[in-house]
């Protein structure tokens, strides 16, 4: 029996046998019940219902009701909390006359129940759960996803329905990066000039934090709101501007990049501020992990202390104080503002630039910059989270992210430094993504990261993720994520409601740039628009993976359907450009993709070409690829700012057309 | 100059040269101008930026910025005000030098940004909007659409992206229909048994109703909210059974049609509930207009008055007062209602079973069963409204809403009489939508209504109308609007993630049956699932009718196009049973269309045959068309409740082909 679960269970075993999916599939629950559960059995009767089209007579469950002979029997002892270290175990008995599923508490039975619908499978028969037994629980207690609305606003939904995706993927905290300089993002009631002057209008209320915060707790996940000081710290300036550590006025910055502003370190008004206001979020957020930021601030690599080095009483208060550099300085904030967290009850967590020898041992550390902070963080005693390698905002393909452990085989740490490695966090910066694209960035690879956090090690065959991954993609539809349907609707726009087959060849075969080359290719804001091409493009684009995979395959050992499909891609990737040009010339936004649309075409027929004489044997004559190189060249440009990624692999094919025949030659 | 604007200008005339669109593209307002709208321009030039990927250099639009030589100039006179009757009227004027849109106010203003929108044009080389003169104001001042969010709740979001798509049809009243049997949906915080028990958890807080009435108002629509009141209130009954005509206790329905439960039209303790709850709500809600239902109450043609026949106070009551009948009992119950409604400032607005000689001329009748109401009110003197014929979710054409006129050349009223007709609203009544297929239901069609509304009654060119539609249909899609979007999404769970080929050819010619079928043929609650290939299914499905239409044009002039276009059709239903049969056998939620995409195949076998026939001028055997009947018969089944939407077509080819044989015959 072959499963598709994601993230896979950590021990799983096939019975004989199936339970048979009907239209009278009850449920009931026992044990220590509680009224959060009922919602989650609801909604997954609800979500059984809408896979099948079937119309169970259960409609809402409810506390007290009798259910004779249910189908699926749920069993807890009491409710769980949603906090740090939780247990989240559960076992699953699938068999003929029953399912059941038990648990220490309510949230290990929900990721069982999502774990279940995974299971369900169909035949010419009906639907059904294979028999099996599962046990369950996670390897990391960390499990989470960043969510910058900062940068770009996220309205309430596309939190919940990332929300519902997560708790889906059984992943456990939404690190909530809710202050940036382009945005500060949620209501304060003490100091309101930080959302009325800091947002253009684009912010949370109190109101809608708690609505995600019941809609969070009620699917097991914890929330941990990011407040970045002190730097990133612009937009609380434009109301504040006694804050800052330059006179100010101080507008909500538009561009990208680190920026100047930063909150005065060694200011009383500010402590008292920071007191009031992390008061005021410390009773909103009920999680006891509150996040500071801390990154990027006037030190070390990144230096541009312009504030702080020239403000006059900061550079005396260090000599005075013999505070050495500006690392020292921010260690110095640091210990005020944990001071006030720990009054508030909080700990405190900040990016690895709080790791400061002179910090107590009970902050967190989250590394972003490479593994290094997180093994120094845990060598030094420190508790810590990785991040490095799960930036999902520089689209990079699934496997990177997939392959990299928090604590692989040779890790450095011993095991009681294992221990303090809490599990890691998906970052979804957002400069480059709208309410619009932003489902595209997060999944589906972020489904991986979150199988890398449950599962055991050794689950990391590449081919099988990608193979199950594609499943639970379509999956995740059922949320109202985007990151599929979104794709043509976006271009449509850009062929202005034309036809969209001739650029949808295109754009399955190109990516956005990686890393950060988008911004230095050209310089964006926070108005840019984010419909063009670049935005469309989806990361790890599966058409390139697959015809990649086809190439190597095929130069390996050549088979009758390998050609016929390369072939077939080839043709239509030659063709193509005449098709798309058509539309290029009435939808000027694509003016920019002509360039790399030639050049797909003319690397086709050379691939093409190439693939010809590799059948046949022949020879290539010099006159087969005259200007190929000007054209694979003309491939590797990024104009619009995209990747074209199946022009690598045609390459190895004329590679190979080529040295066959100076091979064949020298024979 | 060929325009695809929706709703049609009062007046519009083409002028020589356009205004050709850059990044430098920047936008000044001036006269009387205030932060709301401000915040309009700017979304206006985030979406011109999205539409044209330029990067335009204004961020946020600010009171008090100097625009040096604005390239659109925006003035009007004064703020308007989102109340019946406001001013909506603008010009708008486009030439090389500049665009110039003038408005008595901001609402004119709005409307005038979402028609320059629709201007916008390109070419080679680049954006352009094309000179033009615009004269433009609405026919009717009510332009409303219903959205019942009682029996199926729709979350903020739904509502959010449905008040932008009516702002981009300009369409100014949200009739929000917040109670029913199956869901009382709106937070009270003086009876909060309402919502807690009556819900199932799903309502809308107040802070959360607030924020969408500012968000409704920020794009000059009013909100007019529905209690349905003394029937259909099921759901009020269950927390607060006193209230109700029979002892109780009550239970939130789950199922369709009219229920029993009613309120007690003679109780002082209703009165008094409904004296503070309505003072509630109608502080809650400004606009002056509160609809009280009044509909499907037991009375007249819906006679199950059990509750009130068999209650003997109720008729001890009635004989005491002479009151006739269960219709001048509802009236005696209105005109406490509505002295209540006046004592909290509102103006009463009922469904047309509320029209009573007794009641005072200051109400409003919403007509829904015949437009005779709407004319016997306006005859009786008072305000009335047309629903009859802006039932949408009864899945009919868009042409027949279209051409559905309030007041058409025939009306039966006279000029003063015609005076009292405030427009009318398309009603999306909620038993078979889903947050994730309502909008399928809304949108398009409902552009067509908005523009019955908006524009010259003259304006009423069914082609031209569907031509425009399917741009702005497109367009619609930008406010996240999923009618376009959820179609492939839905067709992809209904095939558990495999190709949707073989289904969408499918599901592209069938609708959902029409009127009130469905729940006729199969009976469905409140849980049902909304996800089978009916819900998929669009209304008025284009390829079945321009399939329909080529099929005339075919039989009244041959052309070698049509009879190339008939082929390819024919020829991909005719095969599209044998992989689609592949697919039904994977996904058991499909087998109930089987029956039905068999029967297509063997109907498109006998069109073509026909085709060949017709073409060929030849004669028809009569082995040609065994069991021609028997398979037409078939595909006018309803199994899975749809209709195949292009057999009707077929037939008459078929027709064609056996008529001329046999009139070839007798000549």
């Amino acid at each position: 029996m072959q499963f598709n679960l994601m993230p896979k269970p950590a021990e799983i075993s096939s019975t004989t046998g199936e339970y048979r999916l009907q239209a009278d599939f009850k449920i009931a629950i026992t044990g220590a019940p509680q009224q959060r559960f009922y919602a989650t059995a609801t909604r997954f009767l609800r979500r059984l219902g809408e896979r099948t089209g079937l119309f169970f007579e259960q409609h809402v469950l409810q506390p007290g009701e009798e259910v004779a002979q249910p189908s699926l029997l749920i069993n807890y002892r009491r409710a769980g909390s949603v906090q740090l270290g939780e247990d989240e175990s559960y076992t699953l008995t699938v068999d003929a006359g029953q399912i059941l599923l038990q648990a220490e508490n309510d949230i290990g039975a929900k990721h069982g129940l999502e774990t279940l619908l995974q299971l369900l499978n169909a035949d010419g028969d009906g639907y059904f759960f294979p028999g099996c037994e599962i046990i369950d629980q996670p390897r990391f207690q960390w499990r989470g996803l960043l969510i910058d609305v900062g940068r770009h606003f996220m309205p309430v939904e596309v939190i919940k329905r990332n929300l519902d995706g997560m708790a889906a993927m059984k992943m456990n905290v939404l690190h909530w990066h809710l202050s940036e300089d382009q945005g500060f993002r949620i209501e304060s009631k003490i100091y309101p000039k930080l959302h009325e002057l800091g947002s253009d209008g684009f912010y949370y209320s109190q109101e809608q934090v708690k609505d995600i915060l019941t809609y969070a707790e009620n699917r097991g996940i914890r929330v941990v709101p990011e407040f970045d000081v002190p730097g990133h710290a612009a937009s609380w300036l434009v109301g504040y501007p006694e804050l800052g550590s330059a006179p100010g006025p101080y507008k909500i910055e538009r561009g990208w990049g680190i920026k100047y502003p930063a909150i005065n370190p060694i200011s009383a008004t500010v402590l008292e501020f920071l007191d009031n206001f992390f008061g005021e979020m410390a009773a909103l957020f009920p999680d006891p992990f509150f996040h500071i930021g801390g990154d990027e601030v006037e030190q070390g690599d990144y230096h541009k202390a312009e504030h702080w080095n020239k403000n006059p009483e900061i550079q005396a208060f260090m000599k005075k104080n013999s505070i050495k550099d500006n690392a020292a300085l921010q260690a110095y904030f640091n210990r005020h503002v944990l001071e006030i967290l720990t009054r508030h009850g909080k700990i405190m967590i900040g990016w690895e630039e709080i790791l400061h020898e002179s910090m107590p041992r009970n902050i967190v550390i989250q590394s972003w910059r490479g593994t290094t902070a997180m093994v120094d963080a845990a060598r030094a005693g420190f508790r810590s989270l990785l991040s490095k390698g799960y930036y999902i905002d520089l689209i990079q393909p699934t496997a990177f992210h997939y392959l990299t452990d928090p604590l692989p085989a040779d890790t450095p740490l011993n095991a009681s430094e294992q221990k303090l490695i809490l599990g890691g966090e998906a970052t979804m910066w957002s400069e480059f993504v709208s309410p619009e694209n932003i489902d595209s960035r997060i999944w589906p690879r972020t489904a991986a990261i979150a199988e890398r956090l449950w599962s055991p090690a050794n689950v990391n065959d590449v081919d099988d993720m990608y193979r199950r991954l594609e499943i639970i993609s379509r999956q995740l539809e059922e949320h109202g994520l985007t990151h599929e349907k979104n794709y043509e609707m976006m271009l449509r726009r850009l062929t202005r409601g034309h036809d969209i087959t001739a650029l949808k060849n295109f754009v399955d075969v190109v990516e956005p740039v990686k890393i950060y080359r988008r911004n230095d290719l050209r310089e964006h804001t926070s108005s840019s628009p984010l419909t063009r091409v670049i935005d469309a493009a989806r990361p790890d684009a599966k058409v390139a993976r697959e015809f990649g995979k086809t190439v190597d395959r095929y130069l390996q050992k050549r088979t009758f359907e390998q050609v016929q499909k390369l072939r077939y891609d080839l043709e239509l990737w030659q063709k193509n450009h005449e098709q798309l040009d058509e539309i290029i010339r009435i939808s000027p936004v694509l003016q920019e993709i002509r360039p790399l649309s030639e050049a797909l075409a003319h690397c086709a027929a050379f691939a093409l070409r190439a693939l010809e004489i590799l059948e046949k044997a022949g020879e290539s004559r010099a006159s087969d690829f005259a200007e190929v190189k000007k054209w694979f060249i003309a491939a590797a440009e990024n104009p619009g700012q995209i990747e074209l990624m199946v022009t690598p692999a045609m390459e190895k094919l004329v590679a190979a057309a080529t040295n066959e025949h100076s091979t064949e030659k020298k024979h």
